[in-house]
């Protein structure tokens, strides 16, 4: 396979990809993005409930996901539902496709996959067949924790209790109740809470990964009546006499050349400065009369940075094209 | 029963309803309308998929519908899906209840329904034990039209062209992709265009009962991002010289008095001036260079005056009470 | 005026109440609780903006601030842009009125005001001839924090983080374009961070009368796209071993036989659950993995319990009624 | 001027542009879109109220409108107020920039300008220096009637009713209390009913321009509570016989190779199917028992085909780049 795909890079053809799993959010995201995508193009996209409809924009049609010939695409994208990802990914990789999986199956490792974060995990992803796509939540958490952990700016004795806030793109285009539109207008509601959310050991996965020991915190999910959009709000517990400033600076040391991550070195991100771009924003400020916390702010786009836009990131790396190719910044 | 009914009413006990299909938007608003009615208490509440659970407010347990004991409540109301009504509207009927039919079952008149207009309908519904209440959508057409088609003002061979807009509660609560949070906010959209709503017939027969031939009309609902609320624009046809002030006046003669419907003089009603108001409001403007049309305009809450209130507003006329008892105005 | 005030209660004559400032947000949330009020009705209605204008209901209509007689008033409501009001507060107390300021400006207690958080300084409420309402923001986090503090559950020497989400009615009804559809639709941010909100003072102060020494808190408020209502995150330090379970029960003997708190045994109350209701709903849960920290949530309504409804419990009490009189629960 | 313009496109430099008035909706909209076109560079951005501070993406900073070096750029695009823009464009083509004016001042042909609805009128736009950017409304509307009045399907002794609907940003970025969130929000409203919007004699010259005589019409514009996106219910009048089917039929005889005109065969688009599109989606449908009526429906974002997109293509016309250069479809 790979002899074909290096011809048709030295070719200047496009590559090929499939997106299965594509008439969820992240699947209409990543195709809208492949659309866009000066070397990637879909080539297949799956949908078991549409199969046979011609997709938006006309040029393909739904087909069910066991009629995609994986052994054609250079890359496989999965924004197939958690639990059903794990099957697809193993046959992809076998039939000699490059996968990345956006479901939570593959993000402990197994299978030997490569946790996709990528300005953390850049040179891991660059060699990987199969990457495990972050979730959302855990994006941000991580990109703005990393840097001051890894600076010794952190007191790790007390938790970082994290709020975070998603638009509702972030909870599927399955139909349920709860999520219909005479419900979540108007309305604002934890969900989630008590460390009980399916992000939790990811983030403590990622954290502990990346400052070589577990880093307690609190974190409680909001349902906000937006589309698309997550903004974290975090308080963190710093060493005495730390400020935001320092933490500022972290960030900078790190990320200076990150095309990806922006650091707001005054004020703080709001949500919608970053929706539709693929982009984690990231801001810091002091808090009067309390010592040894900062207060930080992510924000950034469950479906570009938080999901599609992250995974087409991943596998520019993958294939040996530019990071920042079709990338909206 | 009617024994009974009247012991109650001489005693000042309050009377007894049931709600048959509380769960969904109609069925709750009539229970929070019920909780603040001075003169008729919800005994039963019936709920299929939530049976067993408490309700808010947390004095009633749901129970299924077949577990309502109907023979003990002055007056039944069904909130229940079309084509589930009927049956339960004859067996509430006939185990001595007074009825009030919130779906389209019975409006063409079957089993001896009144057709529940109030406004256009109230000695019929007087007397009624089973009521038929009118769809959202002819409710505004219906009061708008009668009174100038009465006076002569309309000019019949054109059609009236309606173009409603409704929030999403008036699609219900079931689970559906199409009312997702996601795919409703920030858009608007057209529906069963081209008078293949289904309550096409309904506003054609009211009309007809109201005028005595047809009117011919063309109605366009949309979806409006809000949850609740309808405003109704017609553009109405009217004869040489006939003024928006003339259909004012007519509105002003005919409804003077109703407590329920409201006349604006000038200017034109928006969507939220109604909402969680038992009140149908009317404007009229004139259209500069156009002879022979009149601008109207009819706002009102789906789930008030377009169901719950409106039914309430019967219920108190078929049992004897004041009309405006309990209704918000 | 006393002998007056007494004279119609002895008669069963409305009360009578002027509304300063009647066309904000706050000012109308008043007025239309004043219209479903037993007891008192609304015979002032001020507005600079709109003086001479029909309010809506057609009953009365505005008129400039220093036109009401407020020696002809029982009770005198001020809904008047902050730093204006202390100025009338005064003069209405000295023609004889109640005075209920729903302002900022006497919240410090100047001129004797009574600080009006019904629930907790309810004796000196009722004795009181000017009441300072509270703040929105305060409302809930005093409401949640009094009773665990006082039964000695919180752990004082960490700070409580409360991260709140307002409603945009909560910031007025002035032309800013930061509060155009077109800015908060979609969008979701923290302002005001860093304890630097204008209700910092007042918790502290609020938190410090309750406890009898200052807990240390941060608070972060965020800007919600919907129209009213609060939801207060707080991330409580509690005593090694408190559970939420030991929290919630510290509540309900606190709130017990309170109507407008309203305490859930479990899950956790969200925005619109309170909303056009005169209620806190407060709700805790533990934090799997973290000791010494309970999840806390209250829900109100910024404009009914955060302020209207609030202003009009105490005028309640100030003028001898039932407490709950006219008030949505 | 001209010859520096041919040297830099002979070169392949980058073409130079201004925008005045770049902080209104429309003129985020265009810095945005220039952005990513390929041909021409954002060189300067004037805002005077934001005069001095740095633009998004921090490239630009914002300098007063009378400090921009008109005579440096190749084309300038005027986000001026109406009523300011007129002087601005006069002054800008003296000094031999390129002119797109996306004010009304100029929309009826003063000093010469092209009314510049491309689909139309693209010959004379592209001999053109000074171009009227039509508005939003008139923009679907002459799009839809166009070819089945040019193909003698429309009935004009009767009027096509008009029924719009359009989001906020379509009324600017001025604070105004109307167009607040607490105002927008759960609301929906007609307003300059009655043919008295400012876009009512723009619409009677283009169709009158189009067709050689007046056709009548109804316009009824409506605040929708979205951010984005217009959509148009028109109620055509048409010959005796004439179905949806030959409507269509004319607009793909028409607009068959248009890249920006998306004609549905079938079905009717909704307003978010075209957003952040450089597109005008036209569907039509037949009305069930009404004869001689077609009824059509034009959906478009109002800030890209309806004002900033549309600017931008006929600025690719006038400087003599492809049509499509740098324009999302």
């Amino acid at each position: 396979m790979v002899r074909i795909l290096i011809h048709r890079k030295v070719n200047n053809e496009p590559l090929r990809a499939a997106v299965l799993g594509a008439t969820g959010y992240t699947g209409q995201e990543l195709v809208a993005l492949l659309a866009r995508h000066p070397r990637i193009r879909a080539n297949f996209v799956s949908s078991e409930s549409e199969a046979g409809q011609v997709a938006p924009g006309g040029r393909l049609r739904y087909v069910r996901a066991d009629e995609v010939p994986l052994g054609e695409v250079d890359v496989a994208f999965l924004c197939l539902p958690h639990g059903e990802s794990e099957t697809w990914a193993v046959r992809a990789r076998d039939a000699g496709a490059r996968v990345v999986d956006l479901s939570a199956d593959l993000r402990d490792g197994r299978h030997g996959a490569v946790y996709g974060l990528t300005e953390l995990w850049r040179e891991q992803v660059r060699g990987a067949d199969l990457v495990a796509n972050p979730g959302c939540y855990p994006t941000g958490i991580s990109l703005a924790l990393a840097p001051p952990a890894v600076d010794g700016l952190l007191d790790v004795t007390r938790p970082v209790m994290v709020d975070a806030a998603s638009g509702v793109t972030g909870a599927g285009r399955s139909a349920k109740r709860d999520l219909l539109y005479g419900e979540v207008a108007e309305d604002y509601r934890a969900y989630a809470v008590g460390n009980s959310h399916r992000h939790v050991p990811e983030i403590d996965r990622s954290l502990s990964a990346i400052f070589g020991e577990r880093i307690p915190f609190v974190f409680t999910p909001h349902l906000l009546p937006v589309r698309r959009g997550i903004l974290e709000t975090m308080y963190v517990p710093v060493s005495a006499g730390v400020s935001a400033a320092e933490v500022v600076a972290s960030w900078q040391g790190r990320y200076g050349e990150e095309p990806f991550v922006e650091v707001w070195p005054e004020g703080l991100p709001t949500l919608r400065s970053t929706v539709q771009r693929n982009v984690v924003a990231l801001g810091a400020a002091d808090v009067a009369g309390v010592n040894g916390m900062v207060l930080v702010v992510a924000s950034f786009d469950n479906l570009v940075k938080g999901a599609a836009g992250q995974a087409l990131q991943n596998a520019n790396l993958m294939l040996g094209l530019c990071e920042q190719e079709g990338l909206p910044r």
